[in-house]
């Protein structure tokens, strides 16, 4: 049939997630010998950091192993892709799920899908990319831990891959799985340089239930730092944000990101970081973004500890990376100023830090 | 402020019709000097031969002219950015606005913001890009037509490209603004020669309103052609179509493509078409994704004569491109097989074609 030898292998996981062809139908098209991972919980929803777990996830399988077939599934596609794959599926298959800070009781919408997927594909090499963990101490919370422990313990052959220790020690305390320890595949990613003069002083802070600083403490900051002389631009990881001078009440609502978008949102919201002197964050993909561009970066956290518990297992020893628990502008603003004298030259290279979960996707 | 120097100026128009900024915010942020084209009416629904049109007259202007800082908004985005860039107009700012087979009574959600843009912006060059038109002769066609005139005829510097006589001489006729003649813009792409082995025939061919050729005959035809040995395949240049051996009721629905993805679409199609050994269409662009693929090709008309006036204005010279109004399958699949043996290795160059309006818009 012509539109048979006419898809591109790069583009046929574009072509699935564009619903222009089945998963069925894809499948029947790949080659034949290479390995296959199908990526499962891909997002197409609006949050950057998530967002760029997903590209960084396949970044990483471009750069580390070329020769495996990288099938993305949306987490939309959950359900559908599940009855199609699991009749398809081969032994040397690899099932995956998308990385983040969501494993637990605060996103069930992306939990319930895991579920699904790690309790289905069981005879399957399975993984769980590096994520983060919060099942909360309610009953609601403890319920829904019970429920993710039976689907999770159904799978022999699951790994969890915690992304900060705290985490590390939950799965290893509550899941009856093997589990490893890496950095957040986002510090996998490799920018360009870029020669941009920075200027000004970015807020990078989330509105989200995970909130922990109040607005009026921004506000302040904000206040005092533009007394000093320092332009401040406040946006967010998730989208839309909106450029402080621009007639906002235009600008449409990106609900749903393409994965032929991602790349180019993301890139664009490195350059913005590039072009800040210093970035005050509670979001951890915001720190990380910094520690790739190496900007300046001051860290509050979320209400449990996400930023912070990645900051001092992986990025302490940055000196352009701070982590404060201070809430006084009056102390804050200076503590803004000094970052910004920081000569961050130094790159620091967590590529060991995958050795653990490439030898598990080698073996 | 950071964000300014962060956008790069190619994006400017992706970070627009993605409401990551405003209107107002891209234009301040424009390069002063160079001359600015406005491309309203940009789809971003899922006809491909609309797709193609708006791709074919970005991929015209950045070949032909470099030096235009091209801008476009969706036809979805036209109120707000009519209301964003009248303010901010400069007097050598030109208008555009889509080109396609969609003037007149049929598709009055194109037809109205036209309009709209037309009788605003009437002390600028003002072009619409090469169009059919089709008012009916019926009571509504016809009090639609006096709106249209009444709102084109407003527009002193206004220029109606009709892409064949049939509307060249409509327009003429009943609107008091200049009138130019060109091939439709998707005739001016040069996609990529390919190598890959022509097999089977594709049927393409419409679903909608303006559809003349009834399904049993093409069952009929589809079961003449198995019989001597073809495959038989059929598609449409709407999204989505199905993959004929897929499970197609999980194939989502495509209904919303963005600009990220209309390249990739438009080049898979063509794929798709060059993988055929002959091609029998009702569709305009059908028959032009034929022409640019040098891909034997068969020409229905559809329900008002779109096809076959671009054909004998443009293609009849081409050997391999044939229109007929056979309906008898036993007289089609004989037809179909001898064009299955053209040697089609001239492909007509249309760039010539555009001379009148690529002057319109240099002077």
């Amino acid at each position: 049939m012509a539109i048979k030898r006419a898809i591109n292998i790069d583009n046929l996981d574009f072509a699935y997630t564009l619903g222009q062809i089945s998963l069925t139908e894809l499948i029947k098209q790949l080659p034949e010998e290479p390995r296959r991972f199908y990526m499962f919980g891909v997002p197409d929803y609006n949050n950057l950091g998530d967002q760029a777990v997903a590209y960084a996830e396949k970044a990483f399988f471009k750069r580390v192993f070329p020769e495996i077939t990288y099938i993305e599934i949306l987490e939309s596609q959950t359900d559908d892709a599940i009855k199609e794959l699991v009749p398809m599926l081969r032994e040397s298959d690899m099932i995956g799920y998308t990385g983040g800070g969501n494993i637990g009781n605060t996103y069930l919408d992306h939990e319930e899908p895991r579920r699904k997927v790690f309790s289905t594909f069981v005879n399957n090499k399975t993984i769980s990319f590096p994520q983060s963990v919060n099942f909360e101490d309610t009953e609601q919370g403890q319920e829904e831990l019970r429920k993710s422990q039976e689907a999770y313990n159904k799978n022999p052959n699951l790994t969890l891959v915690a992304r900060e220790t705290q985490s590390l020690d939950y799965f290893k305390k509550n899941f009856d799985v093997d589990v490893i320890y890496t950095s957040d595949i986002v510090a996998s990613l490799k920018p360009d340089p870029s020669d941009v003069e920075r200027d000004g002083i970015l807020f990078i802070m989330r509105q989200d239930t995970e909130k922990v600083i109040n607005p009026e403490l921004l506000e302040r900051l904000s206040y005092k730092l533009n007394n000093v002389g320092d332009d401040v631009e406040q946006t967010d990881t998730v989208l839309p944000f909106k450029a402080s001078d621009s007639n906002a009440d235009t600008a449409a609502n990106l609900d749903e990101v393409r994965i032929s978008e991602r790349g180019w949102l993301i890139e664009r919201k490195l350059e913005e970081i590039k072009a800040s002197e210093a970035v005050v964050t509670d979001r951890l993909h915001g720190m990380i973004f910094c520690v790739l561009t190496k900007t300046p970066c001051l860290v509050f956290d979320n209400s449990y500890g996400k930023a912070s518990a990645s900051y001092y297992n992986w990025f302490e020893d940055l000196d352009y990376i701070q982590h404060t628990t201070e809430k006084d502008p009056d102390k804050l603003a200076p503590m803004i100023e000094g970052l910004k004298g920081y000569e961050h030259s130094y790159l620091h290279d967590f590529s060991h830090s995958y050795d653990e979960l490439i030898d598990l996707i080698k073996k």
